[in-house]
């Protein structure tokens, strides 16, 4: 099934589910007002939310018509944003276009940091920023959310506690976090307010293409309508979400709601094209010596989505406008 | 007035107004059922609760008398936790023990991180830990809680959105620590989950030891029943909550019932004592060259708790035993 979230009804919107198609919904506030009480009583509430998708599957007569625009982040807000770096390419650029090394141990301890879960910008919000000048860039990943999940657990356990699976735009201010990470407390101001893709979808949506704990389709970007990059999701994934979880939660318990993060998606087929702008500018770097790529100015838009084997859009997709803030 | 939650009533505990004695208490859940419904709608409901608190202060003939153990954290679990480090005689003094210096920046420039947030702990819960093996070690703070947030604001205006002050203990893991931070991503799995205390306060509770938006009283840390520490809170702040919380919200609002931490509180004067175990080891390195105090071990205790000046505790105290975790 598919499930969103309405702007209308407070904090944390209205629940809905959406159809396969996304071109209708319902209202599924008789089952659970909002998504973060249906994932709190999840063993209860999925069997109902399913009931009501397939019904809609069936025969959308009786449902409303999809307004994207309308809708919230279907987690408008969250307890807990997790946010991990698992494609290992991605990190190995990084660390290159500085003319650093890899340490061994990021190749078996994931990178993962806490990011903010208080607040997300709807799927068609535009992203507020202050100044071109903190380098702004957009970050294309996939992200899972989970039920309960107690404290150390390990990887095998911790799959069966991935419900929902949806796309994350992971909003990154580049120039603010050289500063920032040299404070040695990790990522804050450098990592605003992001997007979840309009709808979460159960596994199964995934069918094949969810295997090892993994998505495995390509992840596509487009930057003020042009083809940005479409590398696959299921390849170069160093940590599958299981072992994601399973590092989120070996101090405490996780929250249910609490959303992982795969991290910037990329592959070391460099034709694929990057999941954001660092990476083309790493790949710049590399190659030329300095980069040739701008961050986003006010009025570039990004769009992000994932297209299932027969091209048909499985989370509907993220669509944001940088906008000047204050103005 | 002083606001605290049960641990009936759901996820997000039943809000209670608590007596200035805290000796009593009466249900609140008829203005907002959670603390952290209150905050949300806090120009209407502050009032409210201020009347309540009034009539109880007055009068406890109806009112219950109050078991700290049935407590949970005033707030159970929130969106937002950022814990700066504002107070940099402890800074310097990590740096100290490693034989590092504090850049310069660090003096106008807040040291914040991003914590979790998505569960506390009971102010009379045991801390579970997998192992001693992980340093375990607690930290005594002061927080402030906030209302909505714009972002960017000023410190000034940052002010004005400071709702109700509490203490916390942020439990750290200290032997998780270095690697964690060396990976640059700052602190994931070495900061658990923390305790706030008892009750949460207005400011006006604290008279004219809240100026200058910090607390001007020393906080109390007692180590298995042995006096740990009694630092200074309102001496050596290099950054006060107003700028913290402008801080935090640079880049994003921050929503109703953030939490921001003040750090270790920690004084130039040595002989006020420490409010970590680590503090006390660094200047045990600085002087010996190796520390003697160990980390906590299953079975210790930890007290956290602020007087005003007749010695009448403003938040109740924090009390907590470290316990092995899956035994």
């Amino acid at each position: 099934m598919k499930l969103a979230s309405l702007k209308t009804g407070g904090r944390d919107g209205t629940l809905i589910v959406v159809n396969r198609e996304l071109t209708h919904w319902v209202e599924a506030t008789e089952i659970a007002a909002t998504l973060q009480q249906a994932i709190e009583n999840w063993s209860n509430s999925a069997p109902r939310l399913n009931a009501l998708s397939q019904q809609l599957n069936d025969d959308t007569s009786n449902a409303r018509r999809l307004d994207f625009t309308a809708l919230a982040s279907p987690l408008p807000r969250a307890y807990e944003f997790l946010d991990g770096s698992a494609y290992l390419p991605h990190v190995e650029r990084v660390r290159r276009a500085r003319g650093s090394e890899v340490p061994a141990s990021f190749y078996d301890d994931p990178l993962m940091y806490q990011a903010t879960s208080a607040g997300f910008l709807g799927p068609r919000d535009a992203v507020p920023v202050v100044s071109e000048e903190y380098g702004i860039d957009f970050e294309s990943e996939v992200v899972v959310v989970t039920d309960d999940v107690p404290m150390a657990v390990g990887a095998e356990a911790a799959a069966d506690h991935i419900q929902l699976i949806g796309l994350v735009n992971d909003v990154s201010l580049r120039n603010l976090i050289p500063p920032e990470l040299a404070k040695g407390f990790g990522f804050l101001q450098s990592k605003p307010r992001s997007a979840l893709s309009p709808v979460l979808v159960t596994p199964d949506e995934l069918g094949d293409a969810w295997r090892d704990n993994k998505v495995h389709l390509p992840l596509r970007s487009w930057l003020n309508g042009e083809r940005f990059g479409a590398p696959e999701a299921g390849v170069d994934m160093q940590f599958d979400f299981a072992r994601l979880v399973a590092h989120a939660a070996r101090t405490r318990p996780l929250s249910a709601g609490t959303i992982i993060g795969s991290g910037t998606v990329a592959n070391e087929d460099e034709s694929l094209g990057a999941s954001c702008l660092a990476e083309r500018r790493m790949l710049e770097i590399i190659a030329n010596g300095k980069p040739q790529t701008p961050f986003m100015s006010f009025g570039d838009t990004i769009r992000i989505e994932m297209l299932d084997t027969e091209s048909r859009s499985i989370f509907g997709a993220i669509e944001q406008v940088i906008e000047a803030y204050g103005d």
